[in-house]
């Protein structure tokens, strides 16, 4: 049995790569031996905003987890009732677990499958979610294979383009559900709250879906550089000017046809309060300048039992939300997580038949070896505009050469904090 | 010119039937003369449970004002433009003010019409929405009739069944769109909150849908028993035992499919609260009861500027709502006017073709004539189960015969106290 | 290994009951050994109308073959990766094969699962798609079993409404797929192609959707004279009157918002040519009783390959059609097998909340023995206005006495002769 | 009143520019004088392959008539009844008729409005559709304006995008109606039958819904050249190669996801037979070519009538079409006309924030004078793979500095006839 690593969670801002044990077949739902699942040699997994909650302790996670949930891998070993699938198969990894035999798996919501979970319709590796260990490894088990996994048709091909296919994990169907559930389509305006890789993603996303005028906002400026550079339009929320002056004065209109929350609880005020916490702040903001009929997506990760919650009741997960004022304006919210597998093929397609060489250059993907992840960590946190890849093999090295030569040192210190 | 009546607004609890000005075809949100609208003799106006928020004085409404917006009636004037309607034709009117020219209009989205109210993106009669006089009169306006209008196909057919006929302007279209928003299809299991007129109309509309298991929760006995009678579940909510314990007890599970606000901003709480107005209660109920992966719909009207409101937030329309909690179970929350047009003539059919014949039970409508209309508002308020028709010309007469032959008299006040 | 018993294909017209081998859990598309399927004792096992197409020798299928594709049974065997069913269940069968892994399948088409058969995307038992045995047996076999299988949540309150319920392996929800597919919601008129079991019900489901005006339309009197007497309308195909004129009668309009084809490729002419075989009738009467913008669901079965197709054309699977004619209508057309399992479970929701209680009244359902099944093939064919339901083992006999007492004889030739 | 000139239909291939009456506010379909109409100041106005159909004798229409139906315009003048138009406004004109108050307009399906032709529930400028004047032509007259007509927000920008923004009468919408009809969505693979204007439309609407493989077919050298070099892939039906074939070659696959008829009734056959018309043969190809569970958009014009089919059948708009052969495939074929109104403002929005600057590139707009218009119509007729746009009076000369200098010639007959 081959030696494995992993990126371990020992305490906020406190990671470690470890060795850990080689994944077994087993469901980390109720320990029992399993049949249909299998091992991936991890070609990439990445490093998302929702480990970032967890690093800074603001998501519960038992000390000693293994972290990650973004995972494009190899297979290398198969259960007896994986029948689609088998070894060196290059695969797509939703951060979804799901078993593909409930009502909720049957109808397209794996984000919610009924049967991974002992505690809630929700299960993710990585995450407090099932208990499903995380991703950021030398090695991963994927239970329910045939019916998780996406497989990539051509190898080769593939691994030309994998920076951008390692975005099908979570964070480009995240940020396309966000614009889904906003209702975006050909001709539709759009505010992405939040410059993160998830906004970014979902700025991609809108782009695909046809969106005409595209807007980013966050505190951040180096992110903003980054969406500006990219071709689409910025909104500072530092500045004092109110968001819909801001969105007016791009697009001759106060309002936009669709709003997506890419940022969620750890939301930040606006002009003076910007370094301030406001977890209610994205969702009000959102039933403001979305026009009346229009909607509202919220893939950003919403939650009860933040440790560093401000109030009691937003400990409890209650928000104070502008829902009465906007109920004249037929509001629709959607929040959750992202179902990737209702969205993944389409967007695999969408990047293999080259239609969507716009993401790598907005979500600025830099790929970094699993040494790298604890620092790649700490350099995110402090608002980095750079959406780090992990390769713990390096297997993507060629890839690297084809698609972004230059990027592979992380940012030093001194430039990254140049990010606040 | 003929005379006119209507039921005038002076102040809260203060309603009185006045003479008032024969209608004039004239644009109510800029004074200019109009050629698209019509005077109907109105055959039928209801009392509207938003009409009881104005009696109440918590939406603000200026005083004089003539309040319905629930009319049915006969064309007995036609403006140079319009093309598709004569004199003589039984129309129900939408509730919503409609131009059927700007973006929404086209777009199916009638109750957030661009072009009839200068302060906001929403018309309609009786309300503090673009200034359009309400229709409990005799005689009501309706500007844009070739494109508001519904005519019944067959006049004498339609009197035969004008008490569920009525409902086509308002409550019926409401209560449906709440299911439709929610996702309510066949074998959907639905908890309704309100057994006022809205929810009932709901049941209704349930059940049209082919909903399974239908739930309608209150805190008034009275409500509750008409339900029960009619065939629905129902739940109390003066009872200290928790929601999700009474539908398990119906249902066997503590979720449902799909969730309907059918009560707005005057919600109260359960059990040793259920006499306090709690505005958040119900949507918080809603995010609870409702599965991972169903849907709310909120047709209940929430506002902001509620005079009598307890808080400042709640007067600026905030509501301090379990989102954060609930996220991760993908909620869907839609809220807003009904789009009455949207469902009206399909709803017509299903009423002419037979189809809800259980709608008059639930809804329980009672006919009374225009000068009785103050005092079916205070019987209304005290929390009557009675959904009032009024007939200020006494064209149903012959109508009420056949379907509902000895509801004419208003309860005795003895036996309304009793609904408390 | 307990003895089986099955319906057994042996030609035009030829059936016997025979012994046969118990099922194994074997894949029928491959012949490897499989885990993931359980075995059923059958409960009840229907005789449909696609049997019938065999039955006549118009649709392939290989001599000593057995029969049947509509089961209901209870698990009494079960592969090593079941995980979330149990001896004892009870559970319907979807008519589909499906694997739960293939694109298709999560996309909730599982009538075009691309993993059951090698020749064709789509599998089903008894049938010449995939080689999976016939279900008119004693005891049968259903590979990928989690995913394929809907469990009855209460087997008593379940076994009390088995008639209703045994018609959710096909029949109700291919009814309901056409109705779907012809855009039927609430209030829309629909006209109904053929008055067999499948169009039955299609017009209860039909009902469940809302529909208002729901006509059907047979060449078989006595089908026709069932649906009247179970409230819908009827127009009687061998009559010289047009069918815009019948439908005319009825409706005071030509047109109908919606068409389901409940007949397929063995469709009659009209009037006079009521006794001869016209392929392309139903399809185009429906591209002209339909309204434009109306839709079109064609559930009913269309092939190449029959050999007594009465030209080469025909026998190709080619059909004239009005299309170029009805373009303008903005024509739409959806046809194929139902994906049960997109319906199924509301259907069973609704059914034991007794929300299609009218379900039984116009399929006429007559549980049958085994042995009785090949005179009912026989009556079938004559016309019967019977849903036969094969009840081998004697199990739904309490079932019977609650729900439709009287009705265990097989109708006698003389009567069966009169349907014509 | 200002003169007017138009192009003028005087039989097959016979066509004159021609002084004609200004056009007056007057209802086409009963004559009488109307309120809801303006007239508008052509500023673009463009021949359509469906006007070739005229041309070529293959629909019928009246000697006499005006032709053209793709009109962008700037208001000269309105009736009483226009409430949001003003002189001045920069207008776009669905090619469709339609009143904005009848059933079907309501529901978005303004190419069926039931009042705007006594014949046909459909209505069309410069057609056999209502009797509505043609648009080719120095001054047009659009009935129920505020329904029908696009105010571009900012007239300045709009001329300087004014080739592309032509496009948004008609064939835009109609390509991208295709595409929407076919399910088209991020990530599909979609074979488009057709390169001409409809079809090289398509294609560019394919790629604004985020397609991915995008596929055009046609006969004609030159069409599927400018189609290759606009950067989509091409399959030459001239060729022996069966078209599942060659589209396997391009795809890996031999099945698209989608596939849209931008052809009609005027279709030719495959390889050897490629100079034969075959009515039926574009939708049997789509039927083959449509992976189960696809779907198939047919925006090309089908029709009965057609003075010179080849047999009766097809004159009746009877084709033989490959249904009983895929209808086990699940096929769903949706056909009709645009529903301009639909599209238009999204398309728009689109074009105005640059996001299909490929539009033009691969429609190959080129600006004309009406004198050239006779010209033109033959060079198209001959297979130009030119989409031909009429200025009337030399308003977009600075736009075409701007967008497509050189393109002002008509090309040489020698050169046009290379394209056969």
């Amino acid at each position: 049995m081959p030696s494995n690593r992993a990126v371990v969670y020992l305490g906020p801002k406190q990671l470690e790569v470890q060795k850990v044990d080689f994944p077994e077949l087993v469901d980390a739902s109720n320990g029992k031996k399993i049949e249909h699942g299998v091992i991936l040699k991890v070609v990439t997994t990445n490093i998302c905003g929702s480990d970032q909650h967890i690093y800074r302790g603001r998501t519960q996670m038992p000390k000693g987890e293994q972290l990650g949930h973004e995972v494009t891998g190899e297979v290398v070993e198969a259960g007896r009732d994986v029948l689609f699938l088998k070894k060196g198969d290059l695969v797509s990894v939703p951060f979804n677990v799901a078993c593909g035999r409930c009502r909720n798996c049957k109808e397209q919501h794996t984000e919610i499958c009924k049967n991974v979970n002992t505690e809630a319709d929700a299960g993710a590796y990585g995450f407090n979610l099932g208990g499903w260990k995380g991703g950021q490894a030398e090695y991963h088990m994927v239970p329910y294979a045939d019916f998780n996994l996406l497989k990539f048709p051509d190898k080769d091909k593939a691994m030309e383009r994998i920076s951008a296919l390692s975005l099908l994990s979570d964070i480009l169907p995240t940020g396309f559900h966000g614009c889904v559930s906003a209702g975006v389509k050909p001709g539709a305006t759009v505010y992405i709250a939040g410059a993160g890789p998830v906004g970014r993603a979902a700025a991609a996303a809108s782009r695909l879906l046809g969106a005409s005028c595209i807007i980013v906002g966050d505190v951040k400026t180096e992110r903003l550089n980054l969406v500006k550079q990219a071709g689409y339009e910025v909104v500072d929320l530092t500045k004092s000017t109110p968001l819909p002056d801001q969105i007016e004065a791009i697009l001759g209109e106060r309002e936009v046809d669709c709003g997506v929350d890419a940022v969620g609880f750890e939301a930040h005020g606006h002009g003076a309060e910007a370094d301030e916490e406001q977890p209610q702040q994205v969702i009000n903001d959102l039933m403001g300048v979305v026009r009346a009929g229009g909607g509202i997506g919220i893939p950003g990760v919403y939650a009860e039992g933040d440790p560093k919650a401000k109030t009691s009741d937003i400990k409890k997960g209650k928000l104070l939300l502008d829902f009465g004022k906007s109920w004249i304006k037929s509001p629709s919210l959607l929040g959750g997580q992202a179902p990737v597998m209702r969205y993944n093929r389409g967007l695999m397609n969408a990047i293999l038949w080259g239609r969507m060489d716009y993401l790598d250059d907005v979500v600025a993907t830099e790929v970094i070896s699993l040494d790298d992840a604890v620092e790649a960590y700490r350099v995110f946190d402090e608002g980095s505009p750079k959406k780090f890849v992990i390769d713990p093999h390096g297997m993507t090295r060629k890839a690297r050469s084809v698609t972004a030569a230059a990027k592979v040192q992380i940012p030093a210190r001194s430039s990254a904090k140049a990010t606040r």
